[in-house]
Order: structure tokens, then sequence, then C-alpha cells
């Protein structure tokens, strides 16, 4: 056991814990054990590493652990070697292929959460899921511990959400569906996430018109107002267990079925939502790949969603290029707009998607009969979307916008086709890494409008798509990738000319 | 891209690249985002950190990153994304199952080398191969790399090592095997380890007598003198994935056979060992558990050894209790040296093992006729051995010592029996854990001495054990640990009285 005193660091690095190299070695600690932290009646965990940023006698400590464990500079703590976490020995056993009780999966989740379980173990975890995968009832357990395990929040009567399981760039169909759907009388709390691998996340997109970080008070005061909002969840501790998965199965670039079906419902679960319709792309550069594949999934999110009391629904839709036509924050923010001023106007893609979720969450909430809430939908777009996406933006603390208030990157560049012919392919991915390049989504005026979609007649010079950016370098850069990727296919009539055979 | 000016920060965590918030703001970095960090024609991995210890401009590394980039303070050096790592795509195919190429083996290899995976990755890798296996072939390829990828050394003629998989506190043999193999001209240049979980390692008691740290030219010199030398390892930077993947597979508590083989085969492909005795200690509290699963390893080595070109043995030895009677680096290398000065009054378990292996050696190595190297290595303990163990100290830089020179630790405690009758069991871990607890391998002096064996007849106050310790305080927490843990259990004849049936 030592007893340092606490020297705060101001890095966002949570679990480090600096000790002096003459303290450790004179103590039974190596750098890289883990220890707990205790001061008081708290205890948190972490990591020590060897370090002359502190002196002897001082243990540091960053400023969001000091925060948990209620420390003050100068505080006197005691730290321990950590105790191997339970919860090892049932990652274990689905290591061996075993089915986990609930009760050890709650054990997983909870370590999880309290930051017993480094990241090595949670990969681990995450890997056996991966190749030993759970049944109906393990995920069950985990999704209903994820939800148990951050906020929750509860509602007096039923809320619905509409959730995109994502990997279409464009994709700011909610910012049409949410008013929509609230304007026809049902209350639609979206929470949503920032961009993580994508150019914008709908939270980003919102960012532009309005406050997204809002708490739980705000958000029932907002609904309560409008019936609806567009907030970002990562405000509110939902779930956190999945943000920690996550973290891991990022860079692994997996996402096995179980956690996939376990991240969504959870953060739903928690936020208490009643109905919810599921979004599934389909398309070969998204998570789904076919239509059967899609069904599958679909079936069990319905299945889940019965376990956990959430009525879910599923639509498969069409992921094989962008939504719409504006990728990035304020590109997409402009579109949203320019759609719910003027229908009409705005590319079939988006209010086709828009309309189509809205129209299956308003026959979910008998608002509509079955199979005439698109038209309804389309209607409510038409008459009142914009008036209550307004009335939403103002309650989340923005102002009423139009869509040429709207501000791009003001330095922009047109890419143009290199022949006459047809847009055969865009490709999702290169897309995005070519917003990424010119800044989004941090600089939220950075992304890509195309001028074209897939079977457009183009000529040569004609501007396939325009990259916008804050920073004439990022430009620079972002032109050069889009010539090295050519995200977007041209090909004439005539594919390959044989000349013998 | 990012500029910024170098920040030497004095922390041992290797990959811990700091950005001012301000900085990481403005870019499109985020914390936690794998870098690559650029310098003239060097590159190396780390992951970004937000913290306002380094002043926007600045980019914090530790000393020891900015040794291996050729960074003095102030140094500009460009940072940019990480790619992912292409051995990424070689994990998952043996997540999924499939046998890898050789050439998939070495990318992972290298790229763990290179620190371009994280412990998410590697976690992954190690359970994926505890899982789905490796086949012998893919073995030879793992073990082959880790050798490549570090440090090696070449030899003028054959020279044999002997190496115990652990888990068998006390197991101090190879200060008297090395000597009586040395002694009758046989090279053995052996490298060892610092104790990892148990309380010493041979270099840790090595220590105790002479300096243990190496290098490789001094080795060869030693050797040159001696014909033999005990050296740690670890200051050698042979087979450095090795390391890599044992810091993930300790916190998972798991040793796939795949990498329990190619850990110890690799490290001696590296030193350039042509003949090898592996020590696969038997017992329940140990790595493996029985004769038959001991047979399997051991005919695995064996074939590995043969694909790398190491002539291998294997001896399963008894690992129900400690080898002789003493714990801990000080009291094990004052045992050492008491057999080495007169092998009659030293543990039989000692001497026993001690002879044996170093009998098997001296018949690989053609100086004994088979089945009788046991006689001759007994015969060289008694004639030869001490004096060529000071020959070793003397070559590695200490001075010539008597077992009466060693220094225990000044607090001592006795732990006496609570009873009459006999010695039913000894538990390794348990004596491993109160040894730790006095201060032990950190405080050489501290440890236990055993007065009983399995099978001793004991009275009522009898000593059973005696804890060393440098540290008052550390003495009396571990007596408590000791009266909570029970390591030697004593029964009387009588083991239950039945009063009605």
């Amino acid at each position: 056991m030592l007893f340092l005193k606490a020297k705060l660091l101001d890095i966002d690095l949570l679990d480090l814990i600096l000790v002096n190299p003459n303290d450790l070695k004179a103590s039974q600690y190596f750098a890289g054990d883990r220890v707990v932290l205790i001061y008081k009646n708290k205890n948190e965990f972490g990591t020590i590493y060897s370090s002359t940023l502190v002196n002897s006698g001082e243990v540091g400590i960053t400023k969001s652990l000091a925060k948990s464990l209620g420390v003050k500079e100068g505080d006197s703590i005691t730290i321990k070697h950590a105790e191997k976490p339970k919860s090892l020995a049932y990652i274990k056993k689905k290591m061996d292929g075993n089915k986990l009780t609930k009760e050890e999966i709650f054990s997983i989740v909870d370590e999880m959460v309290n930051k017993k379980l480094t990241n090595i173990e949670i990969s681990a975890f995450v890997t056996s899921i991966y190749i030993n995968d759970m049944d109906m009832e393990e995920i069950e357990a985990l999704t209903v511990r994820m939800a148990e395990t951050g906020e929750t929040v509860e509602w007096d009567s039923l809320v619905f959400d509409v959730h995109s399981i994502g990997g279409v760039p464009g994709n700011k169909y909610a910012l049409l569906t949410v008013p929509i759907v609230a304007s026809a009388g049902l209350k639609i709390p979206k929470t949503s996430s920032r961009a993580i691998t994508s150019a914008a996340g709908t939270a980003d997109v919102m960012e532009v018109l309005t406050r997204v970080d809002l708490s739980i008070e705000e958000i029932k005061r907002v609904v309560k107002e409008t019936n609806g909002c567009l907030v970002w969840g990562g405000a509110l501790n939902l779930a956190p267990a999945d943000d920690i998965t996550i973290n891991v199965e990022r860079p692994l670039d997996i996402d096995p079925k179980p956690l996939l079906l376990a991240s969504v419902m959870a953060k739903k679960l928690a936020m208490g939502v009643g109905k919810l319709l599921i979004d599934i792309p389909i398309g070969y550069e998204v998570k789904v790949k076919n239509e059967k594949e899609g069904g599958r999934l679909a079936r069990d999110f319905i299945e889940l969603g019965e376990r956990v009391n959430i009525l879910t629904e599923c639509a498969l839709t069409y992921g094989n290029q962008p939504i719409g036509r504006a990728i990035g924050p304020a590109l997409e923010a402009k579109e949203a707009l320019e759609a719910l001023e003027d229908p009409y106007k705005a590319p079939s893609s988006l209010i086709d998607k828009a309309t189509h979720l809205a129209g299956i969450l308003l026959e979910m909430g008998g608002v509509a009969p079955s199979g005439e809430g698109k038209e309804l939908a389309e209607s409510l777009l038409e008459r009142k979307a914009y008036d209550k996406f307004m009335e939403i933006i103002v309650a989340q603390g923005g102002k009423e916008v139009r869509s040429e208030d709207i501000e791009l990157g003001k330095y922009f560049a047109d890419i143009v086709a290199p022949k006459d012919g047809y847009v055969v392919k865009i490709s999702n991915k290169k897309l995005t890494k070519i917003a990424k390049e010119a800044g989004a989504p941090n600089d939220k005026k950075a992304g890509i409008y195309l001028n074209v979609k897939v079977g457009s007649k183009v000529e040569k010079g004609d501007v396939l798509y325009t990259i916008y950016s804050s920073s004439e370098e990022r430009l620079k850069d972002a032109v050069k990738l889009s010539r090295i990727l050519w995200p977007v296919n041209v090909e004439g009539i005539l594919i390959k000319r044989i000349i013998r055979f």
C-alpha cells in the first residue's frame, strides 16, 4: 500500500497514475500495474507509470479522476494493487465457447463501467463474442445492463424514435423526419451521435443550427413544448458501456452482431423509447451488404425489442450512394432546410427516405392508417414540418433560420468529368475520406456537394462535385486526394473495345 | 498534418503523445487517435491525448520516444494520422478461424515490434489464438519472426541451454546446473528473466551475487573465460514481440500453447542455442497439471525445436511444492551456495533436480554416456561446481562469496504448527503471495524459509516456516496474510471423527 499526496494533471487520459521513480523503486509496484486509488469512501482504478513530473511523495492523477474521487490537490490518497477483475473468469468462459448467465453478463458490464476492466480485457471480450457469438438471452442481458448502468429517462406518455445503423454519407433525413412526426402530435426525442468514422453525425449537422448538448431536463422541456428534439446523446451518459465497447470495436474494425444489437437497443431503452423504427441501409460499402442479411438483422432487432419492451419495426433502405447531394455538417444542414422550405426542389432520395420513415412512424403511432403513412408524411412535410423544425431549433436554444443563411467554406473547388458518359458508381467511403480531408466534421463548413448521382449523364468538363473548406490548404489536400480516389466513376456507353476474338 | 515542436516528458508510457487542447480543436485530430510522428527519416507511432502540460505549438513526447526518433527538445516534428495497420486483416483472418500464411504472421510480428499495433489489437490476436489455435507451421513462423525482429547472437561453437517453463517457487536449480555443465567443458550461456508473477526469477537471485545486466559482448567474454553465465535476458532485446504478447497474456491470465511454445523457442533461437533442455514442472498449481498434458507439450517443443534447428529434449519434473526450502532472492542465493559448498547438507529436492537436469545436458553434449549423466553431474557438483560458479560470478563483475556472507532481512517471524500431525499440502501460490507481501523480489532480502516439506511430521508449536523482510511493517503484513492463507497444511492422522452412523 502507498500513501501519496495528489497532484492534479491536466491530461484527458483518464486512468493515468504517475508516481515518482524513487517511490516506485522502494515499493512493490511496477510501471503498468493496475491499482485502485482510495479516498474517503470512494475508489477508482488506474494504471501506474513512473514519471519525474511528480515529486517523491506525490501521485499524479488526471483532473477528471480527481473529480470522480472528490480529491483536491495535496489530499492524501491510498493506493493498492487492484485485484483481478471478477468478470475476467466470465470473459474466459465466453472465450471457451460457453453461454454466459445473466449474472455473469451483468458482472462484465458493471466492471467495464467501473473501469475495472482495461482495453486488453474488453478487446478479449469483444473478440470472443465475434468468434463465439451470443444467443438472444445473452444479448437481452447485455442490453438491459448496459442501459441500467447509465442515466435513464422516464416519460409520462409513449415516445417514438428512429435510428439509422449508419454507413451512408449525407444521411440527414432525421432533420425532416423528426419535425414531420412531431407535427403529427407524436413525441419523438431523438438522440444521435457525432461523427465517429463519417464526415458528419446527425448531432454535428444539427449543431450548425442550434445547441445540441442538452441535459435530460432540457430535453424534457423541449419535447413538452414541441413534441420533438434532435440532440447529442453523448452529453447524457446513456449506456456508457456501449461507448466503452465501441472504442475497442473501432480500431479492430469489427462490429459483432450481439454488440450492434445491444448498442442500439441499450441507448433506446435508457432513453425510455416505447416504439422504435430502425433504418438498415443496404449496400456494398455499408454494414449490411444484402437484403437477406438485412432481413436477418431486422428480425433480431424486432425480437430483442420484444424482450426489452420496445415495439420495434425495421426498414431496409438503399445505401449504395449518399442520401441527397450534400455531405458535411453545414452543407447537410443547408440541404435539409431547403427540403423543408420547398420539398419539390429537394433531391428525391432525401424526400423519399425522410417521408418513408416518417410514414412508418405515423402508422406505428396510429395517426395514419396502414399504408397511408407516407402520404400523410408528405403532406405534413409540405404544410407543417418547417415551422415545427423552427420551434424545435428555438426551444433547443437557437434562432429561426433559412437555408440561404447557412455559410459554407469560403474555399471551394469543382471536380469535373474527365470524359463524356454516365455516372456508374459513387463510393460512399471515398467521398467520406475526401470530406474529412477537407476538414469535416470539425470544420463544420467543410464537405462535398454532389452535382450528379448514379445514372446521371455527363459531358467531359461538367462539374461532378464541389469540395468546400474553411482552409485553403485543407482544400488543396482534399482536391489532391480526390484525384487519387476518384469517388465518382464515369463510363462511356462503350465499355470496352475488343479488336480481335 | 500537424507540425509541432517537441517537448520531452519524463514518463515511461512509451506511446503517449500530448497536444494542447487548442491545437487539437483546430485540427482533424481527436484524443485517442493513433498517429505517426515523423522526424527526418524516422517515424514512431503513438496515441494523442489532450493536455495543457504542453503549450500551443508544442507536442509532448516521452524521452524514450524522443530517443528512438533522434529528436531533441524544440525540434519540429510532423504528425500524421496512422493508417490502419496492415496486419489487422490477418488478425481478423485468425478470428475467422483460418490458418495464417508465413507472410501474414511475419506482418503481425513486425507491426507489433514497430508499435503499429496497440494492446487492443494484440489482445484480439492473443484471444483468437487461444480460441482458434495455430498449427505447427504457424507456430514455426511466429517463432522465427519473433527471433529475427530482435537482437540475435552467433557463436563459433555449439551452445547449450536449460529452461524451466516455471510456476514452482524456490526453483534455483540453474545456479547449480549451469556451473556443473560448464565445468564439464560445455558452453551454456543461460539467460533468464526477473520475476513476473513469482517471488524471484533466476535473474533476481543471481543479482544478489553479481551483475546480471550484461551486454552481448560481455556475455561472449564471460562464456569464453568460463563456459557459462547466468544473466538477465531482459537487458538484451531478444525477441521483443514475445514481451509484447506476454504483457497482454498476463492480465488475461491465459497462455495459449502456440504463444508459450514460440515465446520460449524464439528467445533461445535469438540467443543462438543449439541444444536445449526444457524443464516442465507438473503440479496442481503450475501451468501443466498432469503428465499426459506434459507429454503433449514436450512433443510440441521437440517438434518445434526440429523445425527451427534447436535439438530439444524435455524433462517433466515434480512441481507440487517448492524446490528446496528457500523462496526469495537472497534466501535462494544462500541456499544455492550452501548446496554448492556441501551438497550433502542441501535439500535433496534441489540437488536432485539440479543434477538430473545437468545430467541430461551432459549426455546431450556427449560428455557422459547415456544413463550416466546424473552420476557425472553429482561428481562435478561435489568437486568442481563451486569453483566454476565463483569464476562465473567474478567474470560477470562480482566477488567470490560464501553462503554465510549472504544477508537476509533483519526482521523475521516464525510461523508454527497449530497442532500435532503431518504436512499434507504446501501451496506454491500462497507461499509466493506471502513472500511478495514481505517485499520479494524488489526487497532482495525478503522471502520465506521452509522448515518442513510435504510429509514432514510436526508437533504443535514446531516452526513450519520463517518469513524475512527488510521492513518491519512489511513483515507484519506478510504474517497477517499467512494467517489468512495457511500455505502449509498440517493434518493429524485422524482426519475426522464420526460419532454416530
